[in-house]
């Protein structure tokens, strides 16, 4: 077999423990700022039935970005692309049990066939937050008020980013009235308003009028978006006086802000990078009021929520300088062994600090020497590195050197053990 | 779209919040164990070209008990059975630059398309941890202590499980040699002899005969299994020497152990429950010395670890009442609202109580009755509910009502905070 039959596969990341403690870092960002407002973690399978998707996901999703897995049974399943059909589901299966309004999030893996590029791979990780069995401002609001307070977190400001938010009801009222369009119409048109911000401006004029709009509506439709009226959503305004006052200035209404997946009803929302090089939304989410019924539930339980890719996150904040250097050994501790007939000693002692809760990591090789040992040390980020030769054995004694401040002094385990602990 | 399409996939788990808030119980355990040792965390991606496990994972997984997944540029994908040739991987595209001995662990989801069954699914998740370059007694030893660690650490005794030992490079020498056996006739016997448990003695007889064992070589088995000579294997004697002393009961050597997985070369290791009905190792491991060399690595690089499934440890758990019970509900306050015109106030205090860091949950439906509030509380598991009526407004406090106590009482948003922080 050919050393190079065992790569990655394209578009998938190996992560390495510098590289996955970053991963937690971010995750544990996003599921501590959920619990602050209450919500619980729960997972679903990645396998899915193909038909729970058919008809919510964008065909586009679908068709050409799912990998479809053999079921040896015969049925079709598919490595998940999103959650929220999986949220759907799960919350159908017990609306008689579960105590609305739910508040749920996960952090899992999703999988989409994609060109891989910068901030984009086939494979990725996903935070997903969502409120469901409730339909108020005040719900909106709270799920809003999350997105700002991950940002904020983060230690980042509006001036770097913006919550772009529309409502998609409004905007079917507001256009079909002022361009005098009828549903199928207006269907088309919100289709192609999702792919205004990628096109040149003269490009996107010729390709509405390929799709049957007139010159009039085209001109128009420029206007129409950029300088909406004030009363364009009274519940939009609403919703954004229950924002704190201090994360008010991540948001600013956009009505060409419309996202692509058909499940959305009401609020549709998208953080974008004011001042980053990448191209593309940092992650998006709204209101969709008729999921679960479209999947066979019998409760009227409408939802809102969002999700956040871990990939263009991350690169939003290579840009910034934002992304921590974190130690990812998790063992502060090392513990040499002096000779083979002290071994036992150091064993002795790495079992004392284990049993008293201490992370601590023991030389395995009774014939390294010491300065091979304080290499691997220091290569491997410990703090503190301890000898136990034999005068210090004798007196119930330790060495321990402080890696960082090249300190270096002889104390009890005792003592050792509260300096650590 | 008929209703029973939208179903869990056969052999998946949904995880509603209070059965995902044990997972996460079991793999801290798990992952703090590790950190405990000095093990770092990393991933892999779940998809792997097929040519990773060829001759190296056991044939009847690869065969007949993996996902396949179709990549769209026509490799062959499958959803990862197990993660070691994964560790293998990662290891050798950085032989050069990654500091030995590694100590990795990993808590991922793993796929095999068996038949499910009480303790066993098609979805799964598994604690990975290894031990990298080096090949050593304290080694070994520390592997086996981690396992027993884990163990005390759940509060399972020896006298609820075993873990069974052995060691391969032993048993070859010493079945040969008393057996008179070439190296083709000890591989067919030692792949016979991890079936051993699960054939009747009568029917295992007839098997080694249709194998072409002789009358002699077969009647000597199984007293050669039963009591190996006390120098069997010295390695395995120092390995043993070299665990705690409150940790040796869990350890019986057994050669009746020898893993199904082609990789393993020395030790070798089972979990057995030895009380419970489940008919199977709750977990199992061993030393793979020459996995890296096999798929292109230049080093010699031997490693010994081992992996825990959460299927067979959740049903042993169970069987021995020893699965807690977790509030889901990752907050403990509940804010109610006492009419729409005061709900600025109760979304005030939350903003407070999360500003300091503290979990709280706010009632979105300004219109709900209080008592339907309170309902909801309860029904949630919070333990505090908190009212702000006009007059507790006027008078800067808040109504709290202990939910586990009865006690109900007025105080400010100050003393509020230090309550509950």
């Amino acid at each position: 077999m050919a050393k190079n039959t065992y790569k990655t596969v394209k578009g998938m990341r190996d992560f390495y423990p510098e590289i996955w403690t970053t991963q937690l870092w971010l995750s544990n960002i996003f599921l501590n700022t959920g619990r602050l407002f209450g919500y619980s973690e729960y997972e679903a399978p990645v396998l899915e039935n193909i038909n729970l998707y058919l008809d919510k996901s964008s065909q586009e999703l679908l068709e050409k970005q799912t990998f479809i897995v053999n079921d040896r049974g015969g049925d079709r399943l598919v490595l998940r692309p999103e959650l929220t059909p999986s949220l759907a589901r799960l919350i159908v299966a017990q609306e008689n049990e579960l105590s609305f309004p739910l508040r749920w999030q996960s952090w899992g893996r999703f999988w989409r066939y994609e060109q891989p590029q910068r901030g984009r791979g086939r494979e990725f990780f996903q935070w997903n937050i969502d409120l469901i069995g409730i339909d108020s401002p005040e719900a909106d609001a709270e799920i809003l008020t999350i997105a700002a307070t991950v940002f904020q977190t983060l230690g980042i400001s509006p001036s770097d980013v913006q919550i772009r938010l529309s409502d998609r009801q409004a905007l079917q009222k507001y256009l079909s009235e002022k361009l005098s369009l009828d549903q199928n119409q207006y269907k088309t048109l919100l289709q192609a308003i999702d792919k205004i911000d990628k096109m040149d401006t003269k490009v996107f004029a010729e390709w509405l009028q390929d799709l049957g709009f007139s010159q009039k509506q085209i001109s128009q439709l420029p206007s129409l978006l950029a300088k909406p009226p004030a009363n364009f959503s009274p519940r939009l305004n609403t919703t954004l006086s229950l924002i704190p006052n201090d994360l008010k200035d991540f948001f600013t209404i956009d009505l060409k802000i419309v996202r692509g997946l058909d499940y959305y009803t009401g609020l549709v929302f998208e953080a974008w990078a004011t001042t980053s090089t990448l191209k593309r939304a940092l992650f998006g989410g709204g209101r969709y009021n008729n999921l679960t019924q479209q999947i066979g539930g019998q409760k009227n339980l409408p939802g809102v929520g969002f999700a956040i890719g871990d990939m263009a996150i991350f690169e939003f904040f290579k840009e910034l300088n934002k992304l921590p250097s974190i130690n990812s050994n998790p063992s502060s501790i090392f513990v040499t062994t002096f000779s083979p007939d002290t071994y036992q000693n150091s064993l002795d002692l790495v079992n004392f600090l284990r049993k008293n809760q201490v992370n601590a990591t023991l030389n395995l090789d009774p014939n390294l020497k010491l300065g091979q040992q304080f290499k691997y040390a220091s290569k491997n980020n410990f703090q503190y590195v301890i000898v136990l030769g034999p005068e210090e054995i004798d007196n119930n004694q330790v060495s321990l050197k402080n890696l960082d401040t090249g300190e270096q002094k002889l104390i009890s385990p005792d003592q050792l053990l509260s300096l650590v602990s």
